[in-house]
């Protein structure tokens, strides 16, 4: 995961929650991407942020449920393997499969650059996620689904080196996460740290009821005694996903006969919300509670990260016939 | 140097020579670079000969008078840092920066490539070598003519990561070699291996001996009592770089004059050659009696140059805002 900062509701619903999950049926190895966040920075400030970003999104990951116990956390740069695995594989990656990857069109286009003036490193953005990937021999990798193209490259990627220097690398396969996508407060399409209409699983209660008492609902249940359609409203949608069944049909029966107000239906929303983010809170508490921890955490983490990685950078200069040590 | 295996007179004349000679005024860092060989390999028959052309190569350098007790001796992929540099240094090359390089368009169409199917790794070819120069916080790099719009662009590379992330790199300079070029032993332009047209530095004085005897002279002196034209003379023009300028009188009086024929002029140059190779010859049976003792001095040099490799990635992660170990 990009280190971007503070996660929100979104971000846990739509990758963190099924992390957690698998836990208890894969090693797992998670990893926050900061060589990646240096495809898209033009200068010092742009880079301070990163390792402060990095700590908030880790601790916001141990809150959720990743456990140091049993899976591998810690930083990309930490393990500079990653960047020996990218160079190496950029010698059997054509240049036309990086280029002609949707999402590195679509890049170019949002940065308002062209492709002679983005970064070589932005090209290579999919070698180093397959380094990210194969340099610890994984078979697996859960994302959504705008980066099974990626994956599939990574899959190319890794039979070509095995076709050419032997058999080393698994091809990993995608493990899809289907998550319903969480709209944002503003009622738009997806929560979105950058649209402001997002709920971080950091904040305190308080500050979630407030943000929640700031969500849109109907449009046209312009007062209190015209019925709403839950339908279209985006509380209501909220409701289905963080309160109980029983609390919903409610909610759907006295919206619709005018029976509670928008504002009402926003608190209790709030409680549900506060409810479900209540373990998280008690868990990043514990971990805030004994400092330098998640530095202990990340440390450990790479240096497990690290021996995989010697490992699998042994075998492939073996196999690349270069020098030894 | 690619590690292309034994090297000949041509090479030496054109690289090593001077290499030799900066060991009085510089500290230097001589380097073989098993990994850019990489950007032309698909199979593990072509990588399978790098080590032992490595091994040849960095005999003839010793054997030429590299003094590894003065100067850093070592293999590119010892020193795994080089690839974390290449890596984070493609973070801020453009890539149209690196696809107008004339030498990159020359190799794809040499492969009989486009650039959509060459290697991601041949476009970067400037930015590992850049990366191989900064590395080491170089300031000056011997190169041929032709080398010199790479290391511009190793200049602006550093230039950019400077302005980006604050002064870290010197710009490093190329410092040309005015060597004349030796013609092959066929007359054509440029000895090379490829062409078969060749001497090893390494070839035994009787090899020696018999390959120039099947050089090229004046093809219009086609029996003995003809006079020759030494000014269109392959056997003449090498004459003028290792016979003495008393011999060189000699061989243009007695030519011009039909005093002298082809054949003994050759066995007077070759003469002339092996005087040249003998102290070459020497210093490489010294090296070749001490088994192990090549890899020993590669060892070494790979410690040193890491030595000052680590450091640099150090400043280059804080700088960069990446993670400490």
């Amino acid at each position: 995961m990009r280190p971007t900062g503070l996660l929100h509701l979104g971000n846990y619903l739509g990758a963190l929650q099924n992390w957690v999950e698998l836990q208890d049926d894969y090693d797992c190895i998670y990893c926050a991407v900061d060589i990646h966040a240096l495809t898209t920075v033009e200068s010092q400030a742009d880079t301070n942020q990163i390792q402060s970003n990095i700590e908030d999104m880790i601790l916001d990951w141990l809150a959720a449920g990743i456990d140091p116990e049993r899976s591998i956390v810690f930083v990309q740069s930490q393990v500079p393997e990653v960047m020996t695995l990218h160079t190496l594989l950029s010698m059997v990656t054509p240049l036309g499969w990086l280029t002609r990857v949707p999402t590195f069109k679509e890049k170019v286009r949002q940065m308002d650059e062209t492709e002679e003036t983005v970064n070589y490193g932005l090209v290579g953005y999919p070698v180093l996620q397959t380094a990210d990937i194969i340099l610890y021999k994984a078979d697996t990798v859960p994302v959504g689904r705008d980066q099974v193209p990626h994956i599939e490259l990574s899959r190319e990627i890794a039979r070509r080196f095995n076709n050419f220097f032997g058999d080393t690398f698994p091809e990993p396969q995608a493990k899809l996460t289907e998550s319903p996508l969480l709209v944002g407060l503003d009622g738009q399409a997806k929560m979105s740290k950058s649209l402001d209409n997002h709920l971080d699983l950091a904040a305190t209660p308080e500050d979630t009821s407030k943000r929640v008492l700031t969500a849109f609902t109907d449009p046209q249940r312009t007062t209190r005694n015209i019925p709403g359609r839950p339908e279209v409203c985006n509380v209501y949608s909220m409701h289905q996903m963080f309160s109980s069944s029983t609390a919903v049909s409610a909610v759907y029966s006295e919206c619709t006969t005018a029976a509670r107000g928008c504002v009402d239906c926003k608190r209790q929303l709030a409680g549900s919300i506060n409810d479900f983010l209540e373990p998280m809170r008690d868990r990043r508490k514990e971990y805030e509670s004994r400092p330098g921890y998640v530095r202990e955490i990340l440390d450990e983490g790479g240096k497990r990260a690290r021996a995989i990685a010697a490992k699998t950078i042994e075998e492939v200069y073996e196999k690349m016939g270069l020098a030894r040590g």
